[in-house]
C-alpha cells in the first residue's frame, strides 16, 4: 500500500538528459579505442577486450527492430534500482512498442533457475521513483561456474533475450563482462550491459562518477547523524558511536562527515596507510573524549565505517589467521565446539601467532566471542556483523578508567552505539538517483538497440545540470585488471578506494581539526523532493567536489 | 553552520490561528470551573487548586505592560522545543516591544543556579523552526527540595521576573504547578505556565490533544521503518528487530505500526493486561517467524516498544526484587563485585524469588549482566539501556532451534538489530510541530500577560487546519492527582497510556492480522517541508483517529 509520498513519487516524472529527448534518432557510434592494459585479458576475453568508447549521435528518427531484454538486481539495494528498470522499458518501448522486457527473480539465481516475471507498464506503474528491489527482488548469487553458464545460456536462448541488463557493482559488472564474452565465444546472440550501482561508491573511475545509490543512502544517514550532532548539543551527556555502511571503502564515511561536521570520523583507507592499531584508534577517541570533556563538553559524535576492524593492519591479520585456523577443514572449530566461552577464547589463542594474541586479548570479550562464532558458510569471520562501534565503546571505556587516576576531574562519558545501515539501501531515492538511474536504463537500452555487448552505461557531467548529462557505453574489459586472489589469477573491477591524495580528502584534513572541539555540527535534514532546487536538486559533496 | 535545508526552514513562517493574528487585541477570559476530583489537592495547592479555564477573547487593541519572562526546556528533547521560544518572544514584542525574555540554561538547574542568557532577535534568528534544544540547552534536574524553591525563588525575585514558562513532560509539569503555587503562596508576583512536550505523547488529556514532538518523532521513526520494510521485501533475508523509543506507553509504536504496517508490532499495555511472560512474547514471534517462512518469506519486521520489559509482569518484578538487593544500602552489590559475571548471576539468583529466579534464568547471558551492572545513581536498573531489541533476537533464536526438530524445514534466520532512538527527538519539526509549537508559545505569552499561573498551554481541535484550532489555559491542578509511590502521597499529572478500548487501538486490533503474513508495507519516507499540503501538513494517525 503506498503511502501519501510514494503515491506523489509515483508522479514524478525524472528530467531527461537533452540527447535523450528523441531516442529513435540516437545511433551509437564509437570513439576513442580504450586500450587495456592488460595483456593477459586477451586470453580472457579474446572478443571483447579491445572495443571502443561508444557515444550516442543524432541522424534521423528510424525504425528500429523489436528486442527481447531482462534485467536482473544483483547484490544489495540501491535507491534508483527501479527507475534503471523504467528507463529500460520506457526506452525499449520507445524504440519500438513491441519490444519486451523480462526481470529475473531474486538475483542472478533467478538467471540460472530460469525464473522471471515479464514487465508491463502496469506492474512497473507503482515502482516508479521508489525505493528497494523489490518489483523483482534480489540476490548475491553469482554465475561463476561452468555449469552456472550454462544454465544462463539455456536461459537466454530459450527465452531469445537479445540483451541481458545487470545491475550491479564491481563483482556483478565483471561478471557480466565474463557473460558476455561467453556469449559471443558460444555465437550465442545475447547481449550483455552493465549498470553501476553500490551506495558504497566504490565502483568509481573516470567514466563511472559515482554509482547510484550513493547520493540518496549519504542523505539518509546524514540526516539521523545530523539529528544526533542536534540531540547530542542539546542534551550535553552522549557521547554517540555511529557506525556506516561501507566496509572496503570509506566514500560513505567521508561524504557523512563532510555533509555534517561530526566531531571525529575514521577513515579506513587512512588507518591501513598509518598502520594504526586498535590501540591507536581507542587512544585518539580517548584523546577526543578528555579534550572536550575538558571544555565542559561531555558530548560529541564519531563516525565509523563498518569496516574500519578490516583496516587496522593486526585486525586484518588476526581475521585471517582466524579464517585459517577456524576453515571447516581444521580441527579447532569442532575442538572447542563444546568449551565455554572464556576456555573458546583461549583454546584459539594458543593457536595464533603472537602479534594476533594480543589483538585478540586487547579486544573486549562479547567481541572476542563474535569473531570466533559469527561465519559465515565459508567458515570466514562476518566482518560485517562485528559491532565496531560497541567494540569501540569498550575499549573507549577502559582506556579511560585506565586514565582517570592521572585526570583532575572525573570524565563523564555516557556513550551511545548507533548503526546507519539498511535504512539507506531502500530509502525513496533521491531527486539525483531517480533521474541518474532513469537516464542509466535509457543508456542500457540504447546500447542493446546499438548491438553493443560487454558494455557498462556510463554517464559524466553528473555534477552539471542534468541537461549537459554525457552519456556513453564504456567497455568493461577497459576497467577490469587482473588480480591474485588465495593463489589464482582473477579479473576484477579495481575497488575505488578513497584517495588520500585527492581534493576530497584534503578538504577533510583541512576542516577536521576544527570539527574536534568545536560544535560546527551541520543537520542536513530529510531528502526533499519538492521545494527550491537549491534542496532538492542537491548532490553529494563526493560528486561536487571528488 | 546550518544546511541548505536548516537555511529555508529559518524562513518559514507557521500560520497563525485565527485569534493570534491580532494578539494585541486579545484578553483572557474565564471559562467553566474545572473543579478537581481530588479534594486533597487544596491542602497541595490551596492557592491555585480551583481556578477556572481561560479562554482567550477579542476586545478593542490596547497597550500592554512590558513584560519579564523567564523559560527553561525540561527533560529530554522535542522537535519544535524552538518555536515554543520563538512563539514566546514574538508575542512579548508584540504586546509590547520592551518585554524582555530571558532563556536558562541546561534544564531546571539553570533556574536554581540562576544560569541564563538574554534572548534577542538576533541570538533566535537562527534557532526558528529548528530541532533540538541547543539554543539554551535541556537537561532533567529537577527543582523538589525546599531548598531548590528557595533558589529557583530567589532568582525569579533577583530576575525581577513576571513569568516562568516550563516546557516539558508531565513531571516537569507538575513541578510547573507546585512552583506556581509555591510562588503565590510566598507572595513572589512571578507567574507560572506550563508547555507540554514530550516525543512519547504521553501527556495527553481532553485539553492536551497532543504533545509536541511526538508528530516529527514518530515520522521520523516511520521513514527508518519504512526503508527497513522495503529493504526486507527486496533481500528477503533479513528479519529486523526494531526498539522504538517510548518506555512508560506505547503510543510511538502505535502509531508507528500503523503509518507502516511492519508485521509485528508489540503494545506494552497490552502485554500487561494479558499478563504476557518472556516466553509468550518469545514464541508469538518464533511462530511469526515459522509461519512466513511457511510462505517461503524469510524476512520481517518486529517492533518493540523501548519499555516492554517493564510491562512484562514478571520482568516488572524481578527488576523491582534487584532494584531492592542491589540498592546502595544492601551489601550485595559489595558482595559480587569481585565474582567473574557468571557468579555474580548466580549470586543475586539465590536472593531472588523463586518466579524471578525463572525469569532471569531465561534471559540470555549478556542481558542479564546488563541488569545487574548498568544502575543509575539510586540503584535502579537503567531499563531504557537494556537492548530489548537484541534480547528478544537470542531468546528467538533459541526458541527456533529448539523447534527446529519439529519442523520438516530449516528456517532461515537471519536478525536484525536496530534503534529507532535519539534522531528522532532532535529533527526538524514537521510543518504540524512548527506551528503547533508557535502557537503554544503564544499562548504561554498571553497567559503570562493575562496575570495567569498555574496554568498549562492548551490547543484544541488540533485535527482541523490551524485557523480552526482553539486555545486556552487549562489550571494544572485539574490534570493532577494523588499516587502513592514508594510509600508517599505525591501529586501526579497521570501517564497517558495506549486506551486499549480506544478507536485507535481497535483499529490497530483488526488490521493487524493481515499485516502478519502478507506484506502490507508501507513506506511514509522521509518529512517533506515542501510541496502540496497533502503532504507538508500531514499529521499522525493518533491525532487524526485518537
Amino acid at each position: 500500500m503506498p503511502s501519501v509520498l510514494q503515491k506523489l513519487r509515483l508522479e514524478y516524472q525524472p528530467t531527461l538528459p537533452e540527447i535523450l529527448k528523441d531516442i529513435t534518432s540516437l545511433s551509437i557510434s564509437p570513439s576513442n579505442h580504450l586500450l587495456t592494459k592488460y595483456s593477459t585479458l586477451e586470453s580472457l576475453f579474446p572478443h571483447t577486450y579491445l572495443q571502443p568508447r561508444l557515444s550516442f549521435v543524432k541522424s534521423n528518427s528510424q525504425k528500429h527492430r523489436p528486442l527481447r531484454v531482462g534485467f536482473v538486481f544483483s547484490g544489495g539495494q540501491a535507491a534508483g534500482g527501479h527507475n534503471v528498470a523504467t528507463g529500460l522499458f520506457d526506452a525499449l518501448k520507445k524504440l519500438n512498442p513491441e519490444s519486451q522486457l523480462i526481470g529475473f527473480l531474486d538475483g542472478p539465481k533467478g538467471i540460472i533457475e530460469n525464473k522471471y516475471i515479464g514487465i508491463t507498464q502496469e506492474i512497473l506503474a507503482p515502482y516508479r521513483n521508489q525505493g528497494g528491489f523489490d518489483l523483482i527482488g534480489a540476490g548475491r548469487s553469482k554465475i561463476e561456474t561452468k555449469e552456472q553458464f550454462l544454465a544462463a545460456s539455456l536461459t537466454v536462448t530459450n527465452l531469445k533475450l537479445d540483451g541481458l541488463v545487470i545491475i550491479g557493482g564491481d563483482d556483478s559488472n565483471t561478471n557480466a563482462a565474463l557473460l558476455a564474452e561467453y556469449f559471443v565465444s558460444k555465437e550465442i546472440p545475447t547481449r550483455v550491459i552493465g549498470v553501476p550501482k553500490t551506495i558504497d561508491g566504490d565502483l568509481k573511475n573516470e567514466y563511472i562518477e559515482t554509482s547510484f545509490g550513493f547520493d540518496s543512502a549519504t542523505k539518509t544517514y546524514s540526516e539521523i547523524i545530523g539529528n544526533t550532532l542536534v540531540d547530542a548539543l542539546s542534551a550535553k551527556k552522549y557521547t554517540f558511536f555511529i557506525k556506516l555502511m561501507g566496509r572496503t571503502a570509506s566514500h560513505i564515511a567521508l561524504e557523512c562527515a563532510l555533509q555534517t561536521h561530526a566531531n571525529l570520523t575514521f577513515i579506513g583507507e587512512e588507518v591501513e596507510l598509518q598502520k594504526k592499531t586498535l590501540k591507536d584508534i581507542t587512544n585518539e577517541i580517548a584523546d577526543l573524549i578528555i579534550d572536550r570533556s575538558n571544555l565542559d563538553k561531555n558530548y560529541g559524535v564519531i563516525l565509523i565505517p563498518e569496516g574500519l576492524i578490516e583496516f587496522i593492519p593486526e585486525c586484518k591479520i588476526l581475521i585471517q589467521e582466524l579464517n585459517v585456523l577456524l576453515s571447516p577443514d581444521q580441527p579447532h572449530l569442532k575442538n572447542i565446539e563444546s568449551l565455554s566461552s572464556s576456555d573458546k577464547v583461549t583454546y584459539i589463542s594458543k593457536h595464533l601467532t603472537h602479534n594476533s594474541q594480543s589483538c585478540l586479548s586487547s579486544i573486549p570479550g562479547n567481541i572476542q566471542i563474535e569473531l570466533l562464532l559469527d561465519r559465515d558458510p565459508h567458515g570466514n569471520v562476518q566482518v560485517s556483523k562485528i559491532d565496531t562501534e560497541r567494540l569501540f565503546i569498550e575499549t573507549v571505556r577502559q582506556e579511560l578508567a585506565h586514565r582517570q587516576n592521572n585526570l583532575k576531574t572525573k570524565v563523564k562519558f555516557s556513550p551511545q552505539p548507533l548503526f546507519c545501515g539498511y535504512e539507506g539501501r531502500a530509502c525513496l531515492p533521491s531527486n539525483f538517483d531517480s533521474q541518474y538511474c532513469y537516464a542509466l536504463g535509457n543508456v542500457a537500452a540504447l546500447l542493446m538497440n546499438g548491438g553493443a555487448t560487454g558494455y557498462i552505461c556510463s554517464i559524466q557531467n553528473l555534477n552539471q545540470p542534468v541537461e549537459k548529462w554525457e552519456l556513453s557505453g564504456i567497455p568493461l574489459t577497459s576497467m577490469i585488471h587482473i588480480e591474485e586472489r588465495q593463489g589464482k589469477s582473477k579479473p576484477v573491477i579495481k575497488k575505488s578506494l578513497v584517495d588520500l591524495n585527492g581534493k576530497l580528502f584534503k578538504r577533510f584534513c583541512e576542516e577536521r581539526s576544527k570539527w574536534r572541539l568545536n560544535d560546527d555540527y551541520i543537520n542536513p535534514g530529510p531528502i526533499q523532493f519538492f521545494g527550491p532546487e537549491s534542496i532538492t536538486e542537491i548532490k553529494t559533496i563526493t560528486l561536487m567536489n571528488g
